[in-house]
């Protein structure tokens, strides 16, 4: 190591363009928390990249080993986003002895444990602190301050974009279709809103966050994985009126008998909740452990700046260990391969739990008592029921919302599929769960 | 090192058994993470120290040397509290070469910068995660997660036992003294309150933290400081009523002058506040940092469980130095004496913002004429008014109850202090301020 931190980037979007930004402004505080400048010394850029005015020409390359496999590099920063090609560069990176951060949860989700053993077995660090929830700490917190204790839960809000949807919705009294479109003009959400409001993105995340704090192996389409797109604004009004708020949430619990549920899904959760005021785009995962209790870290999921200050903290806490020479520090023993298991997913059914539902039946006598009769014939029990005033008009439909107290989900499944079969009513039910928040 | 890392504790309180129960009962989760496991060697207890019957005779010692100054020992806990005896041992433990871990905030907001400085002459890390909000990892986060950004402001709750009465008060409708009793048996609060209530106990964590954030040496006399013991049941009433809920916050803001704003006090926080949620004994600290924007974390302050969580994790990570031979990695520059600066505080009447007021005046006609007249004449502009149907009888009294738009706090003081010379004026005013949660 020469007398600067020299870090090779691979690719330069938005989060790259921060983490150049902010190593500049903040260049001579990073010197002295280091001890040492950090300089951004190379940038890989693929031939099919927009054009970057603001990057000095010098620094681009457009060969990938110009970054990974140079000697005058000292640590790899993967921002190319992408699974294949950012995998193959960063076990090159790895092989080539750079230590390497990456903010890349697609990659992560599906082969953390692979690229950890790979660093682990080349005595190098891998940190990713800014693959999921952008600036909040929560990859070391979990790696680091929870080292002498075991996690029971996580229950954890991971996608910006949904939760400003549903803010907005709440707040606005908007439909989803338009409060999606205010999120894509507002510029917090993607023209193909696919992988956010689908549950997606946050399952990638809690695939990582799971790995970390249980030592699972695990692919994401293990996890339960509900979108946003069936909440309207009608069940926010209903779920206002019994004092709830709906959330996008990302939920893995363990069980005693050594099993995890692992669900993303929009849920209620109480309105004097913590979680319930966590709005717009921020995210939060609240972390219960067996000594600590609940730990709550909440913070701006996206966006260029949060995401290069854990990048770049990411690179200075690799630079004290190049300094001190002692690459792999930190252990993560929690991965390495004779210690890491496969996971074990809870049943889907095996959920007990409180739940919202709504039912759009024809304004006549007897329905109500029909739903409620499947209900108790599958020990469904009603804890508050709503039926709203009829339309005007012939066709009259009503909405009946009711919650219930705690069931199995297997057993709210099998009485939802039998009360949609029911003559008079008019659409499938909507049933979300209820949550502590 | 040996095949184990010894550690020692200097006292072994609440918070030592609780060190002791984790060190146990995780210890197959702790050997995995550090790689060796964690033996506690050895325990000095004061002579005056209560009967420890669940501690092994053979672990005790009553000469402190016997821990800091032992071959067989690799890190010094100190648990005793207290600042004189605790220092020297402290200072004792690094002069002999051993790292430190302590939770004593009342010797850290005296003396961090004194001791960081030793423990960085000699080469050894001093830890104290667990001296500031228990459990929660603040303490990393601004010494690791943060290292590439600039801290803006800190607003917390740091104190537990004034949020559990303050959340008593609000949810019950108590007054402070039937508050603080309920707390005292419920064991949230000393039989002698006044370190809690007063304010003490979160100056000295902000001390800490303001150390830690900005870089500067301060004492803790030098932070403005008004316990919660002026906030009556009525206030929280009128707080409620125009949408606020009392807080007992403790502020550092950086101004561009380059002085900072020091306060702990009660405080008003909007009802949709994050902050206005977090109850109970549950500590929260609000990072604002220039590119990371709000960082927030959320725990439980204090008890056995949570703090010994935060002792362990700094066990271990000092064990990752010592298994690497880098005590001393995280140089903790912002402390090295040519990099410290003396804290230029605030003038206290700087502060521009809103205030809260009530008075107790007589039901008459002009009274409120008078207060509205100094308060203009003073520059200081109402926001909303209410004044409380009056009291029957002879002597009725009234409670007139102001929210100020931002106003200077000096003019605000200048104001209350002619209004409290008015005639018909019962009672000093009450004065809080108004904050964002």
């Amino acid at each position: 190591m020469s007398t600067e931190l020299r870090v090779g980037l691979l690719g330069c979007g938005v989060v790259g363009q921060g983490v150049l930004r902010l190593s500049q402004d903040n260049a001579r505080a990073i010197e002295a928390r280091l001890g040492r400048p950090v300089r951004i010394q190379r940038v890989y850029l693929r031939p099919t990249s927009k054009a970057r005015p603001h990057l000095p020409a010098a620094l681009i390359s457009d060969d990938p080993r110009h970054v990974y496999a140079a000697d005058d590099i000292d640590i790899v920063v993967e921002l190319m986003g992408g699974i294949e090609t950012a995998g193959q560069l960063i076990e090159a990176a790895l092989r080539a002895g750079k230590p390497v951060v990456t903010a890349n949860k697609a990659l992560l989700a599906e082969r953390a444990h692979e690229l950890i053993a790979l660093a682990n077995q080349c005595g190098l660090d891998l940190y990713f602190e800014a693959a999921v929830g952008g600036g909040i700490p929560v990859i070391r917190t979990l790696r680091e301050s929870l080292a002498s204790d075991g996690v029971t839960a996580i229950r954890a809000i991971l996608n910006g974009t949904s939760n400003y949807i549903l803010s907005q919705m709440s707040r606005r009294g908007l439909g989803f279709a338009e409060a999606l479109k205010g999120a894509q003009e507002a510029g917090f959400a993607e023209a193909d809103p696919t992988l956010d409001v689908g549950g997606g993105d946050a399952a990638h995340k809690l695939a990582i966050l799971t790995t970390l704090a249980f030592g699972v192996r695990l692919k994401t389409a293990q996890i339960i994985t509900e979108g946003i797109t069936n909440v309207d604004a009608i069940d926010i009004q209903f779920a206002k009126r019994f004092g709830y708020v709906f959330k996008p949430l990302a939920i893995a619990e363990a069980f005693e008998d050594g099993s995890l549920g692992l669900r993303v899904h929009p849920a209620l959760v109480p309105e004097s909740s913590i979680m319930a005021h966590v709005t717009d785009a921020l995210n939060t995962v609240h972390i219960a452990a067996e000594a600590l209790g609940p730990c709550i870290l909440t913070g701006r999921g996206a966006g260029a700046g949060p995401t290069a200050v854990s990048v770049v903290s990411d690179v200075i806490d690799i630079g004290r260990n190049l300094l001190a020479k002692t690459a792999g520090r930190v252990p993560q023993r929690a991965f390495r391969e004779e210690v890491m298991s496969d996971v074990r997913i809870r049943d889907r059914g095996a959920r007990q739990g409180e739940f919202y539902m709504r039912f759009t039946v024809e304004d006549r006598p007897g329905v109500l008592a029909e739903i409620a009769g499947i209900l108790g014939q599958e020990s469904v029990s009603i804890a508050h029921l709503v039926q709203d005033a009829p339309d005007q008009g012939a066709n009259a439909a009503v909405e009946v919302v009711l919650l219930t107290h705690a069931a199995r989900e297997a057993a709210v499944e099998q009485a939802l599929s039998r009360i949609d079969q029911l003559p008079h009513v008019r659409a499938p039910a909507r049933r979300f769960r209820i949550e502590e928040g």
